[in-house]
C-alpha cells in the first residue's frame, strides 16, 4: 500500500515517496492513514511522506502518542522521518527501498541509517528494512524516467 | 528573540522552544519568522519550533528553498529538525542551550549532536553552538519550575 501511494505521488505531479501507519497487531491491526510525500502540493519542505502521514494520524486520532502503531514506507525514512518517528512514539517501521536508492535518484538525502541513528539516538523503534525493495526501487526508476523534479 | 519564543511558548501552555529564521547576512538581514513549538496546540507532534519555523517561511516566501537562510534555535535542534534545515536549505545553524538540556528538562530525545549529524550525514550546513546558553537553559528551569508536560 505506501508502494502504491509513492506511485500515485508521481501521477499527482508529487516525489515518489508513499507511507501508511496502521495501529494493532494481527487481526487486531486496523488502518489509520495511507499518504504520500506533499512537499511540492503543500510548499512545505517538511512534508515527506511519513511526516505528513504522522500528522495526519495525529489528528485523526486527536493524540502526539502513536504508540502501538507500525509505519511502513516505501524507502527508509529519512534522518527528519525517523526522528519524527521516534518522537511519535512508533513501535516499529518497516521500509522497501534504502536511502541510498533515493539518493541515486537524485534526491539531496543526509546518508545517516534507520539502524545508525536508532544505534546512536538511543531509539527503542523496531527497524525492519528490505521488504519489497525491487518493487519500492522500480518506483525511483520510472520518477526518474518521466524526468520529474528532485531536491 | 528565539529565547523569547521559547519563554512565550510557556506562558501559552506550550513547549519551551523557539526558532528564528532570518534571510541575508549584515545589513541586508530580514526577519522572516518568529516561532515557537506547537505540538500541544495543533496535536502535530512534529510541530517543534524549527519544523514549524521551517513551514511558515516556506509559506511566507512561497518556496521550499531557504538557501541564504539563518535558523537562530533557543536549543540545539533534535535530529528532525537538523534534518528538516537541511532539506530547507539553510545555510547555517545558531543555538543557545543543548540538547542533553532539553533531555535534562525531561524530554525523551534522540541523543545525537548537530555536529553528529553533520559529520555522519554529510551536510554543509554551518553549526554554531551554545550562544546565550545560559539564557536559553534558564528557560527550562522556568519550564520544569512549573511542572509543564512533556513527551
Amino acid at each position: 500500500m505506501a508502494i502504491d501511494q509513492a506511485r500515485a505521488a508521481i501521477d499527482k505531479g508529487q516525489t515518489p515517496f508513499g507511507a501508511v501507519i496502521v495501529r494493532g497487531e494481527g487481526e487486531a491491526a486496523e488502518l489509520v492513514v495511507a499518504a504520500h510525500n506533499v512537499v511540492w502540493e503543500t510548499t512545505d519542505i517538511t512534508a515527506h511522506g511519513e511526516v505528513h502521514a504522522i500528522r495526519l494520524a495525529c489528528r485523526k486520532l486527536k493524540t502526539i502518542d502513536l504508540r502501538g502503531c507500525t509505519i511502513y514506507s516505501s524507502t527508509e525514512p529519512c534522518p527528519m522521518c525517523f526522528a519524527a518517528v521516534h518522537w511519535a512514539g512508533i513501535g516499529r517501521i518497516v521500509f522497501g527501498a534504502a536511502i541510498a536508492d533515493a539518493k541515486e535518484a537524485g534526491f539531496n538525502e543526509l546518508s545517516i541509517s534507520n539502524q545508525e541513528m536508532k544505534a546512536r539516538g538511543g531509539s527503542p523503534v523496531e527497524v525492519v528494512g528490505g521488504v519489497m525493495s525491487a518493487e519500492a526501487v522500480a518506483v525511483f526508476r520510472e520518477f526518474v524516467a518521466r524526468g520529474a523534479k528532485v531536491y
